[in-house]
């Protein structure tokens, strides 16, 4: 039986924001052919929901700490503002899109990350990817929305970064479908000049990658997305493109390992 | 062929804000034998989560004017925390629940009211139940979790009264299913004193029914819900009950043509 592509793209949270961009990269995505799987951030939006509530958002390299108050901000803004606009809009699109989080149908199980030398609350680790209903739901022609709240099955929400939702859901489908992956941002690819869009590196390697990084070219927040990308493709992820909305379906910049 | 039971339980927003009642009629719900769906309300947090906000909540006769803050208001309250907390607590009472909008699958398309004396806003009255999503997700023995969002297909959100979308399921599901409506609130069923627990009418027939609110003794929000409740009947629901929290699985005020 020949295996089936499958497109796993994720948005992040300042295309979210960006009318024009979000429905450039919502048209390309309608486009793409195969099964597809969305995965959207909106942390942006988090953040000034959190500000109009009078909780400031919290913040450790990059990852959101969160309390009780931010998980029901992130909860609000992540499964049901953003979550079902983006539904709404790909169905408007032509697309029987349908919007999940981990809790949904059991779909992504993860736990309370353990207090170490920071407390994060309630963000949560992935421990199982619910395969059979995703499967069921692709194999209906319908296309998963996922957004970054997950479950630990015990009745508590957790919040769980959307890149490595993106990256789990992958793996965890390779033995299903040839996946790809792409994760979509406000820039056009990895640049080596983070002020200057026509700097993408097209072709990345994990050895380049690793150079980069000693030589303080990659950094920041381009780093735990690096490293669930070439996890990704470690995993049997046939192909990882970090690029920009117009570019979903063609540049950027293209992982090797 | 045997035509299956399907329970339609919706639980309005006021059982949803209290831990216990909304673990009792979980629990209850859980027990129901059959497929189940469950619709819920969470206008109460809509209103609380827009004053937090700075923006004052606007009533006309029991329902909510949806200007633009307020859609983004009942769409982050409802699609997002209750929906999500709702899922999960099911999910870690043994219930496969999925949670839904409108928006997702197309499962509920709906079209913006018409501005008449009253401009409503984004309110939106159903058009069509897609119910072949729905007997799709039942019969992978999963439990549809609606809130009360739907879209008009155009990329619009719409806000939609619960009680409208229970009946209105119930509706479009008899012809596949022997369709049982509860209609669970704070209250033990429909009372002749609103003040005394103690007065529920047990059995409730449209005639009488229209003799009590000409007497005045059902007024106000109970209304609507029974003029849901009784066209629920009419076509083709087998058993309507409105009930409270702990009397889900048996009391409460049954309904008769």
């Amino acid at each position: 039986m020949k295996i089936q592509p499958l497109h796993i793209t994720k948005i992040g949270g300042k295309i979210l924001e960006d009318e024009a961009r979000l429905d450039q990269v919502l048209r390309n995505f309608v486009n793409l052919e195969g099964h597809k799987i969305l995965v959207h951030g909106g942390g942006k939006r988090a953040s000034e929901m959190s500000r109009r509530l009078g909780i400031e958002p919290r913040m450790h390299q990059g990852r959101r700490i969160t309390d009780e108050p931010a998980l029901e901000v992130a909860t609000m803004v992540y499964a049901g503002w953003s979550n079902k606009k983006v539904v709404s809009l790909l169905q408007a699109g032509g697309c029987d899109a349908l919007g999940l989080s981990g809790a949904d149908g059991n779909a992504i199980l993860a736990r309370k990350r353990p207090v170490g030398e920071v407390d994060y609350g309630f963000a949560g680790d992935i421990e199982e990817v619910n395969t059979g209903l995703i499967r069921h739901l692709l194999f209906a022609q319908i296309t998963p929305v996922f957004c970054a709240i997950t479950h630990d099955g015990q009745g508590q929400l957790l919040n769980t970064n959307a890149d490595t939702i993106a990256a789990r859901l992958a793996r965890a489908l390779t033995p299903h479908y040839d996946v790809h992956l792409h994760y979509c941002f406000e820039k056009p690819g990895v640049l080596t000049d983070p002020d200057d869009d026509d700097t993408v590196i097209a072709r990345l390697t994990f050895d380049s990658y690793r150079q980069y990084q000693q030589q303080g070219v990659i950094t920041d927040g381009m780093i735990p997305k690096l490293d669930n990308a070439f996890g990704a493709l470690r995993h049997g992820v046939k192909g990882v493109v970090i690029c920009g909305p117009i570019t979903l379906n063609g540049a950027g910049t293209q992982l090797y390992l």
